[in-house]
């Protein structure tokens, strides 16, 4: 099957919403009067992002849900990507299987895949995400202003520990991997908070590498500090048991991979945002508030600075 | 360094067209009133599309270029890009030089990088190439109409004789290699052609397979044949004394990587073509015309049809 017959077998599908999708040297769109067009483009590398035995389904979704992740930090609406994919071989069993979790969850954000590229090489899937936002309407990571509340969407940690467990460095029982595992394998983008938080939220990032490090780019991009309590942190349930543990502890400020939403709002805000997770049946939680400096203290319940140790994950260490 | 400050020591430039470039969640970009975006993408992986060893300028340059074609092959002005690099190694004389090459080519045409990722891995780049073209006037591969004459820019085949030199099946001379490896290293994408051929041409498309696959998709999507006389293709001085052999020929109607655009237009359009041609300082060839039915046939000059051997590059074979 050539290069071209990939593509069109298994990643065309319609695009009502292109004036052009696949098939010419580019896609055309209509970017609507009024709107900004969001672009953005994360690559995943097998063997840095995934293992390389990782099931394609949850492959094609994860590809595409970090991507459309930061569409929901930046408050836009995800329309259109496109997916560039190379591959040792041409497996259809895992073509298919890749392209059904991908669609699985374009469908669900009606994100169309408006162009493509295959290939032969090393698994490498890079995925390119527009999305349209109001004119001037974005949440970017600079406008976080002296006071705001620090919100976190979701539970922090439970796909570093998935991973940790995989990797071998914790053992966790089915259960409970079972309950942690879907947070690295199956990430739910947050686009109704992202775009909820539209005049409400001063800045927003998506967590993909550590609550820490992510909010530490808000700091830096608006020059403020953080005061952090750890006791407000979300976890869940299996988390809970490991917060005695470095590990648990490590997972929570500084593990990746969540893709929940960290944004800062005006305190005037909280009762409206307790409101919002009531609407989203979303967990929203205030840990923290800005306050002038830079960098970040986390205090512990009983209001000592707490030693931290690990402050995220960078490909490049 | 981390790959937050890799994006930011060799990938981030000032990005004055778009609201907001790199350094968020997503860059913001308008797109002007009356101006569809056209969106392309392409992958090159080491050891499919290049050289393990390649001089990392020219890489860079070449990553850009293949994209910059596609929107030339659109005659879309090409606007904005984004860069997704897996590397083995943070090798920083290679970073110091593929951005070089890239940024040269960048600043060459006003393109934009207003997003990127990089990442560890087996070396791979991902570029996404957006442009604005006016709504209804891109230059499509469906669009030929019967009696169209078909037209290419530049000469054929040098990229792939040039190739076929460093893979060992020909030996070419210091003078013809140095001649030709231009073709192949440094490929000019034609936009000022692209965006002269609005209101002109019917369909384009540009050639990164080879005339007979790329010239090919135009018939596909056209519904079409083509008649192609075979001396009237361009050829480089060098090729032209190869093309008493398979070698030559193969090279000329069906090897890869020569960027130029192929494009098709009505016969009464044939002299202001031969203007333009003076006009851009580029050779722009007549090579035949498109009949009714499906595929092409190639006339020597003693006017007997060709027997083609190869058929266009495809990186899944």
């Amino acid at each position: 099957m050539s290069e071209f017959s990939l593509i069109q077998h298994y990643f065309t599908r319609a695009t009502p919403s292109a004036v052009l999708g696949v098939g010419d040297d580019a896609a055309l769109l209509r970017v609507a009067n009024g709107m900004e067009l969001a672009v953005s483009t994360d690559m995943l590398v097998s063997g840095t992002h995934f293992f390389p035995d990782a099931d394609p389904f949850m492959l094609g979704h994860k590809a595409l849900a970090v991507n459309i992740s930061d569409m929901a930090a930046m408050g836009a609406q995800p329309r259109w990507a496109t997916l560039a994919i190379s591959l040792p071989t041409e497996d259809k069993a895992w073509l298919e299987r890749f392209s059904a979790g991908f669609f699985s969850l374009a469908d669900l954000f009606n994100v169309e895949l408006i162009g493509g590229d295959t290939t032969r090489g090393p698994l490498n899937m890079s995925i390119t995400i527009m999305g349209e936002v109001l004119q001037g309407k974005a949440l970017r990571r600079d406008g976080a202003k002296v006071g705001d509340e620090i919100w976190v969407s979701g539970v922090l940690g439970d796909a570093a520990l998935a991973l940790a467990h995989m990797q071998g460095k914790v053992v966790l029982s089915e259960d409970d991997f079972n309950a942690v595992a879907p947070a690295l394998h199956l990430p739910q983008p947050r686009v109704s908070l992202g775009l909820a938080l539209r005049g409400i939220a001063h800045s927003a990032i998506d967590m993909s590498d550590g609550l820490l490090s992510d909010l530490g780019h808000i700091l830096e991009r608006s020059d403020l500090a953080a005061e952090l309590q750890f006791e407000n942190f979300p976890v869940s349930k299996v988390m809970s048991s490991y917060l005695q543990q470095s590990l648990g502890r490590n997972c929570t400020l500084a593990g990746g991979d969540d893709y929940e939403l960290c944004f800062t709002a005006d305190v005037m805000r909280h009762a409206e945002l307790e409101q919002l997770a009531k609407n989203l049946d979303l967990k929203l939680s205030c840990i923290g508030k800005l306050v002038p400096g830079a960098g970040y203290k986390v205090y512990a319940k009983d209001g000592n600075v707490m030693t931290i140790e690990e402050q995220g994950y960078e490909h490049f260490n």
